[in-house]
């Protein structure tokens, strides 16, 4: 190996998170956006042990066309006094068809003795016996060598032999796996070194977040002459996590220049990332490294300044070369600088120190003090500053008249209704009445308006609600909590946020509601057109 | 400095965090649950600077009584050609009474140049005089160097200028920090040891995670002699955050054995860093190594099954040592060793392998297959285990006859109407009818269920809904969608949680809401009091 192996073990290892439970479908799709950005390998999980995994494979060649990357299975060893062929888990492996197996074997002797309860010697002849076998059957294998570090620690020269028994069995490379997570850079450093000194083996490495140094200690393992990276989509995993594989390719490309992806694959990063987090369901941190949705999002009024100069002096890299971008929030800390950089970075040729910035400035800040938050809600926080740009001429060409929502059930057994929501509502003079069915109350609003008003603005019916998020904002007392609703919506390529802020969740979300559409009007509204004009679109 | 400094600036460089907007009262209780911790220092922000800070400092004296910390005003050099007696900004740090002042200065040449438009030498010059002003006014000082690692780079005369200046004019600690986080820990080892070796300066480190290094990075600094270490609690900061405080307390402890804190401190740290989430509102990582809710949570089949032989196979450390505890997670991935486990948990005496645990794991996988989720849901899991383990037995004592919902709205500037909901039950033959009023669906739903049950079950009122969370699950087409609604409760000191699936959000929401009544009223059942004897209570 001359140049470092990327692999991902998200549908494996990752599916331990909490929270995250892959449909086959779902796999699928998280394996061709992790083959697209370029890994190499991709762990699909453990055929025959898990049904949804030997599914996986199954539908695999027919479903999955992987330009960059090698799908891999995963299993164990073969169980103790068995031979491997007559294994059925062994078996299994080799049935799911995949080019690439990756064992996981024991090289910690406690772990040997009390969990899988067997000997010393005997585990050695199951990594042995069983790599051979897979090799022998035409298969590329890696072995991860659980709780290496741990068993190290303990017992250095049996955690050799097992390297050593994998290696010289056919191993394309021996994963040194820190399962607990639980180690340092600098003793997995030396650990890697003394390792490969000791056996001269291909190695690889597997490290888990437990002391917050999942990502260091993989580069401290790369440092020490491990060439096989393994990580997950975000860092899901089992308890802390594993080691953020995004975060490493950064790290490794752009710190290191290890030419791990292309600078085209590279630029792909941040989209790679979101799309995942759409298909698990599991959302990413905000804050992750490269990919994450803050990672290069500045709120200090003393950045906020300094960024106007250069925003190079502020950002450790040029977010476009992973495919994201600097964005600015707007929040009484960061006072007019930030609102005005805000509005340049939405395109509005604002003057420093202008009349207009200062009045929208105010405005949020009152707002804020009653609960809004604009940092999710770009749209909401362009109406407001259009509305100090040019007074009056943002109004909806709408008025809103009253709406309500109901929803009824009965005993548990029976199915319920839909919630029912209507809108009563004014163009011009037209009166306009409309209906909308929904899975929720925000659901049967949205789907109401909808109804009353696509048929004058045909631009509306691109809009599409994509995300729904109430914070419940604690007062003085309890009786005077206000909730904080952030809807995400979908406008053709485009995403934005709004913000609504009440005492009641459903009227909260109405206002985030007609934000959005207000938004999509405004456009229109801006290039002078006659309400009249689009009354008779 | 012998021993290591915990420095904390969570209520200044951690607000800058993207959602966190904290008020004066919520700054005043952070301060106070890191103060019981055993925190050295607390930064509480920049008075004169930001209106809340000043506020902060004001009201300091009388409503925080610190038994462990002192408390830290934040602020910056002098400007530049100015004398620092006539400096308004550095005179609201010595109006701000606090015992020990944080100055930021610029250690990066381009920074100087482009930033802050002065000259190399006027920079210097800054430093010295603010620092030995401050230190001759009686306060403890530090020097936070800015952009240190970058400016290292570029410039290592200058960065060690500053770092001389700084001490010699009395700055009890240098605090190198890496301010754009772009830094890996064998450069922020060797600069460390490099700058103190020149300088022979106290040191200090402040790491920022966007290499996802900021931990690995500060353990690199106190490896080469660095002795103040700047955190933040859960490693809220700007972009991607700050080094985390509560990792950097467990890893010096637990793993480098540093006397940071008693061991009693210790097993405060997840308690703390639950109520600090609580206050700021903005959730911590569940995979938050030590303190993390998911942080010691097995899922697993592989792990489940060893962990009933020996919890410290998989865990790195005991988790009571940081007042967390291990959680084994309900699910189809671990199967009728999961639910053994969590049965066993929960104070079940199951039999291994037992027909109960072997139902019961049917049906949990038979739930999750509509989109059940029970890993946040113990209330909701632990009454499926008792259905199966005495069926029929834990019936609730009332039916449900109907319930219904309205909200309506009227113009913007209307206020609205409360939420109303209605709830028709039956005990026996006793039919009840309630109304509830609150600030949404749940709320309101929930009110009525109180005011219909209470009088009958004195035990409800303790019951108190305080996290509600929904979760869209996609199916195969958009109309098939589903909700996951997940409620957590407070009923007297204890927290669980309740799950509801339907494809509509307040159906859904309803069967969470009756789950964690019935689960609070199932004592009751278990111990046999008969339905006549609940209603003449």
């Amino acid at each position: 190996m001359s140049t470092l192996q990327l692999y991902d073990t998200t549908l494996r290892d990752g599916s331990q998170q909490e929270g995250m439970g892959l449909t086959v479908d779902e796999k699928l799709a998280v394996a061709r956006h992790l083959d697209a950005l370029g890994v190499g390998f991709i762990e699909g999980g453990w055929p025959g042990a898990v049904p949804r995994d030997t599914e996986f494979f199954r539908r695999a060649p027919d479903e999955l066309v992987l330009q960059n990357a090698r799908l891999v299975a995963f299993g164990a060893t073969r169980r103790p006094d068995v031979a491997v062929v007559a294994d059925p888990q062994v078996r299994a492996l080799l049935l799911s068809g995949a080019p690439v197996i990756t064992l996981v074997g024991k090289s910690h002797v406690g772990h040997v003795q009390r969990a899988l309860r067997t000997t010393l010697a005997e585990n050695l002849a199951m990594i042995a016996s069983t790599v051979r076998h897979l090799v022998h059957a035409g298969r590329r294998v890696f072995l991860d060598a659980e709780h290496y570090f741990d068993g190290y620690r303990l017992n250095p020269e049996y955690a050799l032999e097992v390297v050593g028994a994998a290696a010289e069995a056919g191993a394309e490379a021996v994963v040194l796996c820190d399962t607990n997570g639980g180690s340092l850079p600098d003793e997995v450093a030396a650990t890697v070194a003394d390792t490969l000194a000791a056996t001269g083996a291909d190695l690889g490495i597997h490290c888990h977040d437990d002391t917050g140094c999942a990502v260091a200690n993989t580069m401290a393992a790369v440092g020490a002459g491990a060439r096989h990276v393994q990580g997950t989509a975000h860092g899901y995993g089992e308890r802390c996590g594993n080691a953020d594989l995004f975060t490493l390719i950064g790290n490794l490309a752009l710190k290191q220049g290890h030419p791990v992806l292309t600078p085209g694959q590279l630029a792909r990063l941040a989209d790679t990332g979101r799309a995942i987090t759409e298909i698990t369901g599991v959302p990413a941190r905000p804050a992750a490294p490269y990919v994450g949705g803050s990672a290069f999002t500045h709120k200090a009024g003393l950045h906020a300044s300094a960024l106007r100069v250069d925003p190079g002096l502020y950002q450790h890299i040029d977010p476009d070369r992973v495919g994201n971008a600097m964005r600015t929030l707007v929040s009484d800390m960061g006072g007019r600088s930030s609102v005005e950089l805000k509005a340049r970075e939405l395109g509005y040729d604002v003057a420093a120190g202008s009349g207009e910035v200062a009045r929208a400035a105010a405005r949020v800040k009152e707002l804020e003090g009653e609960g809004y938050s604009f940092e999710s809600a770009d749209a909401s926080f362009e109406l407001l500053l259009r509305e100090e740009l040019a007074p009056g001429l943002c109004r909806p060409p709408f008025d809103v008249e009253s709406w309500q929502v109901s929803v009824a059930g009965g005993r548990a057994a029976t199915r319920t209704q839909d919630t029912e929501a209507t809108v009563r509502l004014r163009i011009d003079d037209v009166a306009l009445r409309a209906t909308g069915h929904g899975n929720g109350p925000v659901n049967a609003l949205d789907r109401a308006l909808h109804e009353a008003l696509d048929p004058f603005f045909p631009q509306l019916a691109r809009l599409e609600l994509v995300d729904y998020r109430v914070r419940v904002l604690t007062g003085e007392t309890g009786s005077d909590a206000r909730a904080r609703v952030l809807i995400g919506f979908r406008d053709g390529e485009r995403r934005w946020g709004t913000v609504g802020v009440d005492r009641n969740t459903v009227t909260a979300s109405w206002r985030a509601l007609l934000d959005a559409v207000h938004y999509v009007l405004l456009d229109d509204v801006r290039a002078g057109a006659p309400r009249a004009a689009a009354l008779a679109d």
